[in-house]
């Protein structure tokens, strides 16, 4: 028997839980995870519930909007492994660890390809099989280069896209193409040290704790629904490389986290931020 | 109109959410909040409820048990501030943090009343214009002490009695009486340094993270269902007595943080452990 | 015997340690513990050393002076608790851990008055016996204002001044005359949500960590030398009250541990950064 | 110029930072890096000092051990990569990340070769061209089999080995000849969940935080000095094999952040604890 994915959004009211239930009860599916939150602020209800049994989307899907308030959103998925592309350009550590996560099936995704617009990290892919698109930035325009990107990205059909320490920013059109389909992991501890080379930003504040972010790419360049983050501990003793080569670990760790929840629909995207349902 | 808190605890079936949200939708009742969990070890369903309107407690408990398995537990209560007695010893800092939630309504509870076995706290106590017991263990027998403690207790009702450095064990009988209604703050990360003097055991053994653990009371010392743990990290340069004043800051936000969880119904019992819905 | 603490910042040239070693030892001083640091960018050499003994300071610091690189600044004390004045407006969290911690000599000072420019915090420290002066800044300007407030510290001579969340900025006159003698506690992980407000901000942009940040008072806000931060975690659910809520346990136990670091004289600062040697 | 590290070990007494530093100084020598601890309990004194120059090593343990008390162990290396043989059984995690950080260079050490128990990791280790040596111990003795692990060691001459989950138990002969040499990774915040399956037993007893140690083997299983240890915060809602899965990404960073304080020589062993300068 598979198991589903529900997501619903809407307005709130009174009796949501119980209409809800009552749909997936009376088509004879078990609950098996059910968490909703209500955000009082915007008056919008969101539900994420996981149910195992013989399931007509369609009808499912009917069966709700007949009971939901009408500006319902429904999402239903069959729970499946993802088919991801990694962009990468040189630095190896988030690639490498994504690597021997889909190597083991450590996580739930299949990595279908990697495109670098650098060639240094080309061995390490083939390494483990996986094809490697090398596609260069030099001497053409950033429109062209999304488009071989696109092009490339096209014959795969990926379910999501992961900025595995892409060091390009990417124009509105590309992130547009995959609306909240792109996850960036950025190395700072977001909202602070927005832009390039966080750590050296870090070590010039003087901070005492510098961290990592995972979020959704928008048009406005760090500023996506923050998806996780974490932090360690750092001394004056740290030069801004220190910091970089600690806060290496801090980043693998909070993609991998944060790609856990976004591969198991555990997210609702609320205005620009996540709910997380963990 | 008011908050409710209901909480079931059945065997897992199919349908579960579903009968509940209806006996509270057709009573009339708005879902502030819900959460649930399966424990599939054993087969166990349980489910929290927040909800609002007027509500005649007894015809829901009777609804819900019509249609809820025969095994089915109800605790439904009207949420309110906690009324409560802390036990104490001669360590201040656990004592004086409640004393000053207490005053400033921090924390949803009352300080009813605060027994020491020893009076050194009496003057901190009452700065806060709360009743002090001195009931000293001296050339007395642990029953006819607690007898005393027990009689003074009873003066005063409360919900729950929290021991706020305690340093005396309880009898079983003592226990019993308010089962699962006692709260107590460990100076370790439980399981480890169980009993005396813990941060002269994790000195003694060079560890390099130290912690503290709230937990109910059961019968077997430092044993009972874990509600709350932190930790902070240490290293070689800190002596027992060191890790004793850094823990005293760990131990007053971990029981702060516990009491929170106890007080605002968010905590099941199962078997040996706590399901706590945040 | 007293323990002195040695403080000396030069241009880092080879010997520095054998000199400054060889200094005490010929003066039949025990070191007890000694920090160096090297800051290879600014070559500059900083060592921290406490030591014990029948000290003439006058004479160590000449015989030091004879050692070392003439650019050499050289701190050198008796080990002492020092003498502080709080400023507060009307949150108690930080206020009353302190209070607490002074009754209970559980930090290494002294508060000789509470200054604030509400009254309402006035009745807990009275309750400490300690002197509460109320110096409204209502229709009065920012210098009038401040002016009374110096008026204030000047009875007492304090060795530091420490901001417990004392809700108005400071003029750069103000911050001249305690050169790195102030102390603020800020509510959120700086340079993150500087500014009023922060918890609002963070809950607006959604992070899903927050933080406290104590940090030496300097003319530009929230942007002088950090002393220590921490951070918990928060999720979707929280409005930004609970954020508040929580973030009071984080700022106060950062603010105490960043006193701790002051009182002890184990900070140095190196432009705008500290260097600190637990 | 090389780097040296000088790490000396003797009774405590005044003087010794002078004493040390003025051999240093009169052969010429630059210090980097200065750290010292007294531990008063015992009354040792234990030094590590990072220099640079041309160094006769001889002649600086001779003029040492001239000036320092009789009873002073002094350790004198050349800074250098070292040389490590990895014992695996089934589980990939701390290994791949090992594997990875050799290939490139993040960790200051030089994988010569994998030892396994059982066959499975042997692709793994054979993509990145390092030797795998497959020695099962299945119908043999346990002495027979280190027997076959210490000839296959031996060929290889390592500074260092180190047990990347290698689930089986060492005899004290073996750890004899390895004295401080090994390290291993224990899946819990030991002392808590000594031996098997700490996951189980963590989550049979409720735990509310899980973590991983990295300590030196001695003949106490899981008794040995500790080097580091971290932890992360579980719920009710995690099963053993959740808490497995998210433990590994500890054991692993916690494994790697033990590797880089021994193969930077920043470890001292007292008694039975880590003293670390970092």
């Amino acid at each position: 028997m598979s198991v589903f994915i529900l997501r619903i959004i809407c307005s709130d009211e009174k009796g949501l839980v119980y209409k809800t239930s009552k749909v997936l009860f009376e088509n004879n599916l078990s609950i098996i995870k059910n968490d909703e939150f209500v955000d009082n602020e915007n008056e919008m209800f969101f539900m994420r519930t996981e149910y195992s049994g013989l399931c007509d989307k369609d009808k499912i899907i009917s069966d709700l909007k007949n009971v939901l308030p009408t500006n319902v959103q429904i999402f239903l998925e069959k729970s499946k492994v993802k088919n991801v592309i990694l962009l990468v350009t040189k630095e190896h550590h988030c690639l490498s660890d994504l690597l021997i996560r889909n190597q083991y099936k450590d996580l739930n995704f299949n990595i279908l390809a990697v495109i670098g617009n650098h060639d240094v990290l080309q061995p390490l892919v083939e390494k483990f099989n996986i094809p490697f698109h090398f596609i260069s930035s030099e001497n053409i325009t950033r429109e062209k280069h999304e488009n071989l990107i696109l092009k490339t990205i096209e014959k795969y059909t990926p379910d999501y896209i992961v900025l595995a320490k892409f060091m390009r920013i990417l124009t509105g059109s590309f992130i547009d193409t995959f609306k909240y389909k792109i996850i960036n992991i950025h190395h700072s501890f977001l909202p602070a040290f927005i832009g390039a080379n966080p750590y050296m930003q870090a070590y010039n504040r003087g901070v005492k704790i510098i961290g990592a972010t995972a979020h959704f790419v928008t048009i406005d360049l760090d500023e996506g629904p923050i998806i996780y983050q974490d932090v360690i501990q750092v001394s004056h003793s740290k030069t801004a490389q220190d910091m970089a080569r600690s806060g290496k670990d801090v980043e693998k760790i909070v993609l991998a986290n944060a790609l856990k929840l976004v591969f198991e629909d555990k997210i609702f995207i609320n205005t620009n931020k996540t709910i997380i349902f963990e």
